[in-house]
């Protein structure tokens, strides 16, 4: 990825956000640059991620992303494990747990029911097709209703996207996301 | 899924678009009910499937569904296969390719320009750790420009999404899809 | 596979076998053709295929063939798959659960007893070094006897074979197996 | 397996055959007892094991068994592979190289031949979907032609249907077979 | 793997050691001659080896010797499944059991405790990243303490390592170790 | 892991050898909390690492710390990854190196010779079994002598068996780690 692009040559919108985004970070996450190559897309994915991510949930800000940092590390994917690593380890305030989901999430500190949420997780992202009526009804036990469920795969299906355009793009954390947080 | 969505109750943009759908079909596509459910999900989805499948690309828009087939094959994905199977045989004309991307891409009777673009489109769904800048490299001594690796990246990682959307909402394909253009 | 076998060559009795599927179906299956080229093997997998696939037993024929089809799905065999998804469709008179049995046999809306008879079927074809007591168990308590057991595992094993036959010597569906009983 | 077949309550083809092996190897090898529990299928195995591993071949019949011994590890099958490596032991008149093929065909003793052979032969047992008109090519370039790929193909099929009953029934290898040969 | 070292070259310990196995076995296992190329692994090796193996414990020596052959097979390590086969036959005085765990260690005759220690072993050595909680409580259900749990662990953890010696340096299996204790 | 050893309990040298790195760390790692249990068996790892890890070598400290991330990060070891992630960031005094390490390997940013030396040793780790003669011929074209290789081999071995004894007690990185050396 030898990406140079100039902010300037960009359309208003694409513009706008990353420049908001790069106020409220310090720095333009690698992510905007690669992806603003194709503003459609671009706009696309900034929706799609909003809607998702940033939606009024029964998960918090902080679990969804230890659902990306755990199947984003089943995945391999270092753009994503890294820069959403940070990202959870701000929101959760824990400066641990994102590298314990970055290699074993089956070890991590979590409650049950996060521990339930991550499973459906990694199993929806790794072995989709496994996923059954049984998959859902545990998370239901462990206290989720079907909003959440819902919440859940969205997650997981936004970014298994995510992965692969990360790796297809060799799309590289910023420096800055490896010490945020810690 | 049990879903009895009113199409009435409906977001009128999002009514509109499946009704267009619906027209140009002559049924709705099961997949449009179950993300109506999410007004804003289903916008952003829209907006990202036509930004990559719509485009003007190097790519033809069957070449596009040959992707998606072979890919969501690889997923199991019975959504996917036969929605998109029906949509690949009314493209291409061709009424045994989708049964064979279905099956065993290796095995379909491909250009091998296609039989590369599928190399590397199931290994990126599949195995996307592994794909590395040599990747890149067959796909262009195979005759396609960085414009186009884009575009069969951008295939692939949208219906990674769509695929764990389909097997966690277990969303089925309406009958109608199986016998299309056969 | 550049077959161009003159049925008039082939000993008598693998002729009149191949005529005889040729009148009920109505053209001579690839299969007979690819494996005509060793009359002795043809002939005992004729008898394996009729002593186990034609036998009186507590599964029926379309039970049989549904493992045939979910099977030979986890194998990639577009001959096996559309082949017998065919068979499948004139013998369940089902139209549509032969499609699902080759993408993903847990969506297929199947009974209790067969989903039990396919995830042993299954199981035994892809990782039979994991089928223990237990197994049989599951399909016991499911309704199948010791000889009904028996059936789904000669079954299972006999398209084993078949599988990597039709791998090996790339023998494709005739395009008439695509849309037959659809 | 609790197998107390009556060998007088057989039909006298299936008895007679049975005769002659347990004549010939001094006892009755297990699997012969198990399969004849449905007669037509004994009868179409041993037909089809003969017209296999009996035949005139560009393959010795060592070779053939080196095949059954190193594929049958692969799935982890105790009868086919004691069983076989003590045929293997005699025919080859080696008492190492049974072992070798048992645990890592990789790292036994033999002709760059037979080392092309067995990566076939693997292949095909394992990832069947995987063998391309590369892997018959690279099979002539080590000095095979059509008849003996031919020969390959079918020993790896049968004993892909073999492994596969061994476990389902969970036959045993008899005693004798352990130290036959060494 | 050419290994030609002259015995009289090595460091008295070294050499001591190796002629005490020597004197009880009746040859100098290959393993010896490959480590001692390196003295302080080889003493490290073999003091980690005798800390391990030899010392007082729930598990007996043949059930140790189980471990080992079970998970090296698991690995496809021919030196370790060959000559620790053979330890086990001699020590279990058991001639079959072996060449069971040297295939699948499923259908070994062995007690339910058995049973458990290697399915835990096996796990260990394959999945270690899925090993949690539960699976020391199934143990311990199966009559093993902490003691005994680790000591299962420790002699699994130590053939991971040789395992991967033996197929990184291609250690092979002195012709001896075939047939002792059969 | 509920490990509450007093130092004071522990035999002198492993108490000298504890509190030797708890001087030169400013704290007492885990591991040798844990492995202290049994001070032959800690005698034995500490005597191997030793042999192993600071050993006058063709390989660098730090390289010898990039194989022990790799392929821990392979078998998704929380306390190898951390702890060794750390030793690397100070040794190599890259901050960044270990995070991409620790998630894939393919996309750090070494030079071809310590890919060379990363794809040997992940492969040895992660399928051994797959490792011949050319996997060697690799590493010396990449300017890797025997000696080295063996390094490499010594390395991945060891920390084969170190990965199952952290996954195994369930040995977690002291908080430190996750810090040191950013």
């Amino acid at each position: 990825m030898a990406v140079a692009t100039d902010l300037t040559s960009l359309p208003a919108d694409v513009r706008a956000r990353i420049e908001l985004v790069a106020e409220k970070t310090g720095f333009v996450p690698n992510v905007f640059i690669a992806l603003a190559r194709r503003p459609d897309e671009f706009r696309a994915f900034v929706a799609y991620h909003d809607a998702v991510m940033e939606r009024a949930s029964g998960l918090t800000k902080a679990e969804r992303e230890m659902i990306v940092v755990a199947t984003s590390a089943a995945w391999d994917c270092p753009y994503c494990v890294v820069a959403h690593g940070a990202i959870l380890r701000i929101r959760s305030k824990d400066p641990l747990l994102a590298d314990y989901l970055a290699t074993d999430y089956k070890r991590a500190d979590v409650s049950p029911r996060q521990r339930a949420m991550l499973d459906y997780a990694v199993k929806l992202s790794v072995r989709p097709q496994d996923v059954e009526a049984t998959d859902a009804e545990r998370l239901h036990a462990a206290g989720f209703d079907d909003e959440d469920v819902w919440d859940i795969a969205a997650v997981v299906a936004l970014f298994s996207l995510s992965n692969r355009l990360a790796h297809a793009h060799d799309i590289r954390p910023n420096p800055e996301f490896h010490t945020m947080g810690r």
